[in-house]
């Protein structure tokens, strides 16, 4: 017997009547705003070729190392999954998934999978390992048609704009690809130079040599190195990007003098350095980022404090972002100062923080967003972008940054298809959040339905310049 | 179009109807009870003189750290509130504050503003740009009245005991005009040691100078400086002073054997001193202070964790207290420990902890206060002195520390006019938590009558030994 | 007048009437499956003799370092409750706790101890100094009835499989006599081998000592350390036990070479160590622990994070484990990395982890356990064993490791009359938090109850392999 799969109408709100009540109507107020995703993984390429999605195992599981960490904690081979290199038949993929599926009670995979399900492909049983068939010859048959195009979804999803994340080294080609189109969707880039700021960054000396090819500068100089940066950056919003975003280990910032730092990246640049050296570079390299987003507009985006593939037996075989990367405590107030010494009371600067360490909320991200005119704090991140997440954000930071130090909902996802589904799970949150405010009479409901309006558009815009 | 200014009689009460009508009734039974304030940072001139507060903006904006951090946060400069030494005109400053009211939503600051409008202003229209003017005439016109006037304010607020705080230099002057005045309201001192006990305190050398000069104590002795502080002690404690108050950077404490103390005396004493003799004097001294209190019956606070001054920028235009204080992660279990292993198990010894870092209420706090007699747990501080932070404080503390050792509410406030707002908040929020421990069968209804007004009245009184 | 003492039938759900009313069906559904307690402190010697316990106070309140360390926080001196050494009056220890029943309002351990006034004594009237000695005189008769007896308690529980746990040097004979006895109970020990393997630990010396004459092995070397360890395991596991139990002071581990850890090894067993030796060696038995683990299949729990005997004047005068336990903060991901790199990816090794830092569930436990097949969390433990305490529990893990990489609840304690009490309230809870996740339309009414039976029962015989 296959069971039912609904999306009620009320998922997501307080149970609480009064309340509920509340959160219905705001919802209605905000439910069709357009989608603003200033930051994401999703791939350029999907919408310069407009090429049909290939498999539902290929568009849904493999790249969602959501669900691949779930499943491999529970025993099951990343290789039954189609990881690659490993190359098993697409629809046994699916199965196994389909059988697992009741791993994900509970967490936020299981709503974004079943929005997916039930909106886009117009499932109405739930996935198990009974209708795990269905669901792949339903999915498959639908892909392969005009309306399940990337265009025609990103479309259909009411997206405004879509950022998408790359490397300095990235040509643009596919972004320039876009606009060359004709079509009007509005897909841009994000500067993201890790690859070539983090000198533990795998191929970094390389990285290095190709960064000084493809902007002609001589980066074996500090000065080269970051005229190299101001100007691929100049390259980058060209593309539309309105922002940088760095996923250092730590927010640690430092500010040398001259003379310090281009001794410092001399070492870095001989490869002859220790940790602390590249830790070093890494916190020099935030406020020299600091530095050119005063000077030209980038917004910056910080998240740290992820140990990236704690699994090296994993990373062996599988290679990076497959589910082995595990949050540590992160400190603000010590790593941002001298960054924030520097800029931190230039309003001209935007740093948009992120966690993964809720702890800091309350602490120390509220009180630092909460004075500091260059900061604000970024919507809960990764692991915390989950309903329970979402609700302590809110709880924790508001009282002390208030709202208008937030910027909204951000994504940052490389699965497509749940954009909309997370930005929806984003709404229904934080509706309930203000629904509960006026139902205690902590705001009036005519603010609520503002605020309500902000936290879905307009903050968003606002903070990435859009 | 102006909106309607209301306090609703329900306010910050669960929405569920079962435990808002229990919190209701609880509500009610310690709605009117006076209020103790047994710590805060009001200024004791204005019992003493009596004078008219000067005007909306010198009383309200200038002085409230809470609300200055908030509009710079977003780009408010602080001339433009009039700031010393900035000396803008008062109602352009008063305006500019309007016109942001809605940064505060969703913070308690704006749920103390508002009960000060419509309870002492009697202000029926929400506060705007609109508004603005009519607010200013308002609260204007209204502080000129003898019922504005501070010791008006003080019977109507029905406060019977009010604690200022006061350093160890001050000569109390205030405090014996209040009590030669003949006038009854109950306005204590507390002492506040650490512009001569913190070495890194601004202008320590001469204060330690002042200390003994005040004192008669050749200071450049070690127990020529401990006879200071017991002389000054007994001189707070003939003002009415049951407190002293220790805002150190962190818990840190020591008990050097005598030998070692004076030696480190000697090195603070000439100036010579590293910050980590800084630390260990400052740790020294908590113990040395519980010692004195175990002696002369002085209720100890401790107030560590928070980065004063962070952002050196504010602190050169304007000095401290403005807004960019800053908590970090604070530890209490080996930092503590000297000063337990010492005094922990002494009844006659009260230290009450607050902390800015609130993962420490169930790791460390409930468990150390739960277990050592000489500690009790201070209220939610600071950025936790909110409705959600009063509501995760009990959720976390209560159930390993219970309700008798903790303290009942402590305002802590230079924001005189929120005294009882801030009281008002900390009662119906006890009373919401108690109502749900009812509805949820975990505490009987007799009980919740009982530690509701323990919560509001009897903790503080035995705390304090008022 | 003497106040009832009644038990709610919705004690413990959610108030709001659409989540109660699914809370009661799921509760319902559970209520009654038997209980399977796989790790605690009780003392085999009650089931093996059989003899009646002795006195209400010594069965009650001295061996409960919960009750204990609550009643000496107020002031109440542990003599006066008869904890060895000292002896006075059971009568009169009794009354000392009945006279402050008060301090455990809003405490688990008043909902324990009113269940099993209530339900195994059949009391009706709330305890308090009128009631002291109606109670003692019913507990008293009671205890020395033939259904008071333990195995009969055991019986009428509905225990199925009771975990006691012991050190490597116990003979396990009170098991022994158990299994000889002829009654059906199933009482099994558990491996718990700190006083053989932390250096720090009281007797470190003489227990190697008499763990080499045990054993036979020749333990002044690391081989004869480990087969020992081998050895000890398999006869424990011949007592039916399935699991180890390690209560280190952090989760700190480590994987050396052969030859440091022999270099290791022979520096511990000649005594000359540092506090680092002693850390460094404890984790490598960490490690070690696991190999064997992966080896004979048992399953490993860490319980680390507590200052154990923080107040040395109690220790001192009363011994271990009378209250003045206290966490500090928890670092998992990096302390556990060696383990994990080394087994952390084999299915065939099971280690639960527990923590005293809350912090780290959404951190760091959900992130780790939602990755690595080895790994599993532990239920709330110690001061988080209580209703809020489970509430953040599944709220700040579930979504990240979902529910099968939790293990069901273990009460882990010696309070052998509160252990239907404690499962109770873990069924309500976790029935609570399922009938939100339904009310809220983030679970599938069928699904919370096949989780609700899981959580009670299946997830603990699967994981603890019983």
């Amino acid at each position: 017997m296959s069971r039912k799969l609904t999306l009620h109408p009320d998922r997501l709100f307080p149970a609480e009547e009064r309340t509920r009540s509340i959160a219905r109507g705001l919802y209605q107020s905000v439910r069709d705003i357009p989608i603003v995703s200033p930051h994401g993984h999703t791939d350029p390429a999907w919408f310069a070729t407009n090429e049909p999605f290939a498999n539902p195992a290929e568009l849904l599981i493999i790249p969602d190392h959501y669900l691949l960490r779930m499943l491999y904690s529970q025993g099951v081979p990343l290789e039954h999954l189609g990881v690659p290199p490993a190359q098993p038949d697409r629809r046994e993929a699916w199965r196994c998934f389909a059988e697992n599926y009741q791993l994900f009670r509970g967490t936020p995979s299981r709503m974004w999978l079943d929005w997916v399900f039930a909106e886009i492909f117009g499932l109405d049983v739930r996935l198990s390992a009974e209708t795990a068939d269905l669901y792949y010859d339903t999915i498959d048959a639908a892909l392969r048609t005009a309306e399940f195009r990337p265009r025609a979804l990103f479309d259909r999803f009411k997206i405004e704009v879509l950022a998408t994340t790359e490397s300095p080294l990235d040509t643009l080609e596919q972004h320039r690809a876009i606009r060359e189109s004709g079509w009007k969707g509005r897909v841009i880039t994000a500067y993201r130079p890790d690859p070539v700021i983090d000198p533990e960054y795998p191929g970094f000396a390389d990285n290095l040599r190709e960064f000084g090819e493809l902007t002609g500068e001589d980066v074996s100089t500090h000065a080269g190195y970051l005229r190299a940066h101001e100007g691929r950056r100049a390259f980058f919003r060209e593309a539309g990007a309105t922002s940088t975003d760095h996923g250092h280990p730590t927010p640690f910032t430092a500010d040398l003098p001259r003379e310090q730092a281009e001794a410092l990246y001399a070492k870095i640049f001989g490869g002859g350095f220790a940790a602390a050296d590249a830790e070093l570079f890494r916190g020099q390299m935030l406020t020299e980022m600091a530095r050119m987003s005063v000077e030209d507009g980038m917004v910056m985006q910080i998240h740290p404090g992820v140990y990236r593939s704690h699994n090296p037996q994993l990373l062996d075989r599988f290679g990076r972002d497959k589910g082995a990367d595990i949050p540590v405590a992160t400190e603000y107030v010590r790593n941002l100062k001298p960054l924030l010494d520097r800029f931190g009371n230039d309003a001209r600067l935007t740093v948009i923080l992120f966690t993964p360490d809720e702890t800091t909320y309350s602490r120390e991200l509220a009180p630092l967003a909460g004075h500091y005119p260059a900061l604000r704090l970024g919507p809960p991140w990764w692991f915390h972008d989950s309903p329970e997440g979402m609700r302590r954000f809110r709880e924790q930071a508001t009282e002390t940054a208030g709202f208008y130090n937030t910027v909204g909902f951000i994504d940052d996802t490389r699965a497509f298809l749940s954009i909309p589904a997370r930005h929806d799970m984003a709404r229904r949150m934080d509706c309930g959040f203000l629904a509960r405010m006026v139902a205690e009479h902590r705001l009036d409901e005519d603010e609520a339905y503002e605020v309500a309006h902000q936290l879905a558009y307009d903050l968003v815009k606002a903070a990435f310049k859009l």
